[in-house]
């Protein structure tokens, strides 16, 4: 079992002498260096390997970054393990470049190979630009691509993002429970949980919480909780749907920024933080990774990078669900589902506002008042009575934020949770409007759609790491 | 239903003039204001009313900060509904203020009752300083309190702290998964999941995912594919165990810190970041929330402060597993539980090692072989056999942190997997040994744990927003 070549792969490392005081170099701090350097270790996967007569050269990435360290080595260096995809250790003088491309190249004094690659057997090749349906088939090897190292690092940088725009605007980061024993907004597409011990035994069985508990679908009415003594407050975790569908735009388990805000004075404090929520942390992750932004915007998107930046520097448009309807029965398209007040926004509707509106993020509000949950505030208007929701689309996905003005009054909730007969359920939300009731509302946007858009990536299963949807589950 | 006092409590903030151009300030902001100003307007919560003959005092609280803004107002603004835990909106002139104990204060113009509260059946009384147990029963409202509001803006701070520690370190953030069809260690105590349409149908049902899927308890696994690509990773989330204990010390859902690093060199790698971990995010915590930390130390946990700063200036004891049972060995105090090498260490055990070391954080290594789980790397020593393991116990709480490096040499993974009849399970886990293997190993942080020994918290439930424990799940 133990291969001869497996054995010398592992044992390399050890072979490995040290260059006496070697600083250890992470790829992008080498691409990054100001000086030369006599002593240096790097130490990453080969991305390519190039053999001339006179000189080796060897790409080098360790995922801190998408470009890659060249290293140029004597060709006596070069060993059958040195391949695609094996793990190294490089020593020797990082120097300038003489090629214009890149700013440093190290020159090697030895190699070592740390582990090898099965390249037979490996399913990513040597420059090979591989389709996302191609290695969204090897959820463990994947994130070796260029194309999702990109994603990846993007991800990690818009998280931080959005931690730091809430932080520095007075916000207070709150973990809601990922289970639950609401069901929130009575939604039927959740997903259920026992202790596995108890799933096992008999039909008549003991809750391990005493009562049904379900996978969350929202932190909303928690973040209220948390509102009415904080203020502002915000959460970004797992929310999850066990929704059949292996659609594009749908996961099993998914991610939410949601935030929610006391003493607001109309739906527009809550339109205001969606927008400079969006535009602060687009900012951010395009100055702060340029490269992986680029890849998406050349090779996935193109344009996508201009339509952004002009995004950026304009403001979202309004307009109120009676406008739409209008603006869609005026529409000479036809739709399958023909617009009518009173009914929901279908997607070819979604669509087709954006369209109208010159391709940009667009605020719909004042939503129907039997169209929307119990805790959305009454606008008590009339003839056409409505809600202050709030949903912020955006091209090519749809919903990417959805939010409300919450019923802070106390009468009006009650009568509202009376008629739907979940009074009782709902003692501990009616006791929020009982101990200093104030005007609050807050908003939750899709973490997996706001990357999709920012790069134009068409599926879902495509932005995060470990997709899970009907039917998948993989690792 | 509708009282006449809810109505005018609704009313309230409507007829409630602005002041012309009146600047709205977070409470923290009015508190830390270097000049006065004419025409401010701050919105909380009241904490305490106290009438005098010609002069309204008011503390107001709204969650930025643990100390209240004084209102000075003429008796006259007094009203009814004016009232320990009333929502309110204060407008009037910011001024230095005469008292030694704050900076600024506020002289009231106008005082608005956005939202009153019945104090007779609100659970919370005026200048009470009630017991964790007694708050932990109002789920909703127990943010309300000084201790839980202080507890979670620490919570908040520490959050943000450890995501800028590792990005600052230049690791790659990664949302690992939290529906997972791994059981990882064979730990029998997992929550299983299914959609709740299929839970209500048959017993011979098909799964949503295909196969039996369950909530994730450790993100190792992924986090391992990940380091693969990025060298350095982490991630922060929840995790769950199905433990059907009450203790203060478990909860079903709690937070863990985790991180993998690819290219080690030994142990001592995964150590130093455990370490440098624990005292940059304390550090922060200590520099940002001063007050509210301070709180802890006053109230719940005295003379912690000073065992944190002696702690945070010297560097942790390193003992082996080995060493620790001869030191269990020789002590005087007799245990339930023998000490015995190849047998776990008790909590008992892991208490009297803690204070043998001066009650300071300990870490105990390389553990025997046939206690740990499949993935530790072989120390291949003898003749006590052991892998290279390592837990963090620190005073009062236990482990703290747990990690190890992983076996990352193909050979010695394949035949352990074998001998416990888990090669097909872990195929994609042994594909990650073929593809460029490296040494690498990594840690986990229970993160309530963490909040509980840097603030002296006995109960862990009083350190997460919404605990969930068995038999209990209430919101």
């Amino acid at each position: 079992m133990l291969g001869a070549r497996a054995q010398g792969g592992w044992r390399a490392l050890r072979r490995c002498a040290s260059l006496p005081r070697a600083v250890r170099l992470r790829v992008r701090e080498a691409l990054g260096a100001r000086e030369a350097a006599d002593a240096v270790r790097v130490q990453g996967w080969v991305r390519s390997v190039r053999s001339q007569k006179e000189v080796l050269f060897l790409h080098i990435n360790d995922g801190s970054s998408l470009e890659h360290l060249q290293v140029v080595a004597n060709p006596s260096l070069e060993n059958r393990d040195l391949t695609f995809g094996s793990a190294v250790e490089v020593q020797g003088k990082l120097v300038k470049s003489p090629h214009r491309k890149q700013n440093m190249e190290l020159q090697a004094e030895t190699i070592c190979v740390v582990g090898p690659c099965d390249i037979w057997s490996f399913p990513l090749k040597m420059k090979e630009r591989h389709p996302l349906e191609y290695v969204r088939q090897f959820p463990h090897l994947r994130c070796r691509n260029n194309t999702l190292g990109s994603l990846l690092r993007i991800r990690s940088e818009a998280t931080a993002a959005i931690h730091s725009f809430f932080q520095d605007n007075g916000y207070v980061h709150i973990h809601t429970p990922i289970i639950t024993s609401n069901d929130c907004e009575g939604a039927g597409e959740l997903f259920q949980i026992e202790a596995s011990s108890e799933v096992r035994e008999s039909a008549e069985k003991t809750h391990f919480f005493n009562v049904p508990a379900f996978l969350t679908v929202s932190g909303q009415l928690h973040l209220e909780v948390m509102a009415g003594a904080f203020t502002h407050v915000f959460t970004f975790g797992p929310t999850f749907r066990a929704e059949n569908s292996q659609s594009r735009r749908h996961l099993a388990e998914f991610y939410m920024v949601e935030a929610e805000l006391s003493f607001t004075e109309s739906l527009q404090d809550i339109m205001q933080v969606m927008e400079d929520l969006f535009k602060t942390v687009t900012s951010t992750v395009l100055s702060r990774c340029p490269h992986d932004v680029e890849l998406f915007h050349k090779y996935v998107a193109p344009a996508q990078k201009d339509r952004l930046e002009q995004i950026l520097k304009n403001k979202f448009v309004t307009i109120s669900y009676s406008e739409a309807v209008e603006i869609l029965k005026q529409a000479s398209q036809t739709f399958t589902f023909k617009p009518e007040w009173g009914c929901d926004l279908q997607t070819e509707h979604e669509k087709y506002l954006v369209k109208h509106c010159g391709e940009i993020p667009v605020f719909v509000i004042n939503y129907p008042y039997d169209l929307k949950p119990f805790y959305m505030r009454d606008n008590e208007d009339g003839p056409q009575h409505t809600v202050a929701a709030v949903d912020l689309l955006v091209p090519g996905i749809g919903e990417l934020c959805g939010g409300s003005l919450r019923e802070e009054r106390l009468p009006f909730l009650e009568s509202r949770l009376q008629r739907l007969g979940l009074t009782d359920a709902y003692q501990w939300y009616l006791d929020l409007r009982k101990f200093g009731s104030v005007p609050h509302g807050g908003f939750g946007m899709g973490f997996e759609r706001y990357l999709q858009y920012i790069l134009g990536v068409d599926n879902i299963k495509d932005v995060i790491p470990f997709p899970r949807f009907s039917h998948s589950c993989l690792l």
